[in-house]
């Protein structure tokens, strides 16, 4: 297409000082919007959730840098949560579960994280949940503000930092307990995830193994294609309902128009009961972007509260609105009810704000910005969304006009790894589950097959966004039970080989 | 013993300012030196060897700090030989052999490694050597004279940084080259084979394997008994010769009442021939542990000028001289006559400076003062060397006299793990060669036992340090080159599995 415009997400918040007024050239185009890879730790900050276990805060003081000396930087408090309530001790090896903290409050990571909770007792671990630097209450320079200041403040914000971080932690709370010797086992999901399957990775001697659940380490320069995950967003949809996918599908060029004609945005602005008066098509279009995404990545079986409070199976909930309107309505009336499902389940809100994020400069956008390049495209033909190519020359700009900072679209890969993934880790380490749902649109740039005998690809075709980690329920449906009982026994035979491992070698 | 006051060498060099008059208590005590990890590397800039190996020089620019984003840092350029004459290229995936350039200038680890120039036209490879950063002519800020002003300007000057730095360019190499699947091997020796063994956990996914020949990991915290090195050294001199071995012994106290006599240290400064008044025993004594140290290192079977100009089997001569005074002289004259086989083997030399740095500040200096902290005590009951204690509490004090640096002697374990390492390491990891010569000090803080199938421990009861690695000679002995077609066929089951690993997977 000929524009190719792709401004990331970061912007939305971030640089309203520049008005993109970015009017397509062909009528057939579909607005180009605002787009960076979505990740739900942005909603930590926004939640009263209710925390249903028990745990000692504590703070731990990490350095600030750990692969420079210089003297000039301050230490940090880190927090973590832990419990060892159930922990059989340093004499019988207890195993010690870590979760892997990733980019929000780690109360809120805790609190929706409850198979760890509820396996913990079962192993006799302990459980510990550290938070990610510069998020919660992790924060460098003594607060929030000064540490988000500026791209010199921020720089410290990396995904090597977070896992040195945990290394330490560990390494010092081992030494406290006398439990040098208790395996770790890792967890985390989401971006969680992948620092958890980094981490086992990078310090095979802190932990055995590690439970990655949705963790998309593979969705960097060009191992996935980058329509991947607008096309995962898309199926669930169409899974539900043709028509649903059709109408969002068309909605697009509706919207634009709509926005293109006079008093047009006044309109809209009403269509979607929005606070403030549109400013662009483009700001509604990633609005409803948004919700599709996240809606495809919570579409649990039950209902929940992880991002918003949502029925069981919401895009189910969405199509039905979307669907079944019975004054037939508009397009964009159709589309709002259906969002509606979304960003107004409780029926409590008056009126909508765009700007879902209130923290302006968020930690995401600065790793979005410097590391997490997420390639994301969306082809018309393949997916509801409108045609766009990721342009990285435009991301480049915003990151620069946002930070001041460059980023490094290749570093990922080369400390981390990704390319040829199923040849390299085949040939070296082990113990690691990568767990992904079908329906959640991060699982298409995930690990889905078995790489190893110890490297294992869990797959339901059934399942969303980490939903493993969640606590177990009444109505969990089966292949969930029985996947959560598989990552069980694969954690519990890890725990085994190691002991075993423990035994028969020798001191030298 | 009642002092243990320890100092590192590098106070030596660095802090005379200092005057540590440490004058002991007792009559029976030796003096105490000073005294650090006693690397290779300080001897490449002093050498004129002659380069007999081919390749280009070449530069790359890399970023200073890899891990944080900090946009006000300059890049500076990395130094790297490489060779491609015998390399057969992608399409025929031929290897790339890299070695993991250490605390020295490259070209001086390039002529002393000649087993990988020697190896590589059979396996079609690629040869290069990249430089570590902070040596050589790989400096940051524009000139040695700015990289090592201070500890801020300093502080990049990590094994962390350095492995990025080479897992950048080599993946920067191969892109260029379309070589991207090309198997890449890891070689070195000394601290460049504690990189070459960490590069491999490390960056799996950028090497499939690593020669790491007396590469110390081990000589960290309490994992080794920090007698250990000092052990080796006796060992290598009480084999040759038990007199010599207990006139060394002796020496110590002999040389301690001599400083502390009217003009003792006068007459001791004429026994030795030094250009410059001494002005404690201790600094001798420091001079005599280094020319015994360096001697144990490079005790090859036949003549060298690897360290300095020196015989085979240059400990049997050092030990005829100190045994065969014809004329029985003095204890001291004969520890004279012995050193100067280490320190004036050509007879050019009129008279010795115990400051055999001439660069003050140096960079291993710098990595013993914040990460490279390997405790180093003597026992005069297990070694001809006084005995002594390591006192971490002091080691800290002189790093941070001299560099206004707090050393983190808990990071290297923390980061590259080394407790328990066969117990990790079976369960994780493959393809490394840990090489070593029972002769070589060194040895004592490497892995000296298999691991498991592919992670291997080649030991020779008379190699030093890391000889394996030298071009090959004539009369090289049975166990040498059976060592080095061990290592070859290793090497080259790695790359078989590779290829073998590559057409069986496929791309997920």
């Amino acid at each position: 297409m000929a524009t190719n415009k792709l401004l990331s997400l970061l912007l939305l918040i971030i640089v309203s000082i520049i008005t993109t007024s970015s009017v397509v050239s062909q009528p057939s185009i579909t607005p180009s919007f605002r787009r960076a890879p979505r990740f739900p730790g942005k909603f930590s900050h926004n939640h009263n959730f209710k925390q249903q276990y028990r745990y000692e805060t504590r703070y731990f003081s990490q350095r600030l840098d750990h692969f420079s000396f210089s003297s000039d930087l301050p230490s940090f408090p880190q927090r973590y949560l832990i419990n060892t309530e159930h922990w059989v001790g340093p004499s019988r090896l207890g195993p010690i579960f870590l979760y892997c903290g990733n980019e929000g409050d780690i109360e809120w990571f805790a609190a929706n994280t409850g198979f760890v909770w509820e396996i913990a007792p079962k192993f006799g671990a302990m459980v510990l949940f550290p938070e990610h630097r510069y998020y919660g209450e992790s924060m460098p320079y003594g607060s929030r503000e000064e540490a988000y200041k500026n791209g010199t403040t921020l720089s410290f914000l990396t995904a090597e930092q977070a896992l040195a971080d945990f290394a330490v932690l560990i390494t010092d709370l081992k030494r406290n307990f006398s439990a040098e010797a208790c395996p770790v086992v890792l967890f985390g999901g989401s971006y969680g995830g992948m620092l958890a399957s980094w981490m086992r990775l990078k310090y095979p001697h802190i932990a055995i193994g590690a439970l990655a659940s949705s963790a998309p380490i593979l969705q960097f320069e060009d191992i996935v294609p980058p329509e991947t995950f607008y096309n995962i967003v898309s199926n669930s949809f169409r899974r539900e309902s043709t028509t649903c996918f059709n109408t969002i599908k068309e909605s697009w060029d509706v919207l634009n128009s709509e926005g293109q004609k006079h008093n047009g945005l006044q309109q809209l602005t009403k269509t979607f009961r929005l606070c403030r008066e549109l400013r662009s098509a483009e700001d509604l279009a990633n609005w409803l972007d948004s919700a599709y995404s996240f809606l495809a990545m919570v579409n649990y079986p039950y209902p929940s509260e992880f991002l918003m409070p949502l029925p069981g199976h919401p895009i189910r909930e969405v199509c039905r609105k979307i669907d079944d309107s019975p004054d037939g309505g508009g397009i964009l009336e159709r589309i709002f009810k259906g969002v509606s499902v979304y960003y107004n389940y409780t029926g409590n809100v008056d009126c909508f704000q765009l700007d879902d994020d209130p923290h302006g400069m968020n930690g995401w956008n600065w790793q979005a910005c410097t590391e997490m390049i997420m390639p994301m495209s969306s082809s018309h033909d393949t997916s509801m969304f409108p045609t766009y190519d990721f342009n990285y020359s435009s991301y480049q700009d915003d990151c620069w006009k946002a930070f001041r900072v460059m980023p490094m679209p290749r570093w990922i890969t080369t400390e981390f790894g990704g390319h040829d993934i199923k040849t390299i880790l085949k040939m070296f380490g082990s113990n690691i589950i990568f767990s992904n749902g079908l329906l959640d649109p991060w699982s298409g740039g995930s690990v889905l097959q078995n790489i190893s005998d110890s490297i294992v690809a869990l797959v339901t075709e059934e399942g969303a966004h980490h939903v493993d980690l969640r606590a177990a329920l009444p109505g969990d449906p089966d292949w969930l039970i029985e996947q959560r009982t598989t990552e069980t026994k694969l954690i519990d035979g890890w725990i085994q080989n190691y002991y075993l491992a423990k035994k028969t070698t020798f001191n030298i």
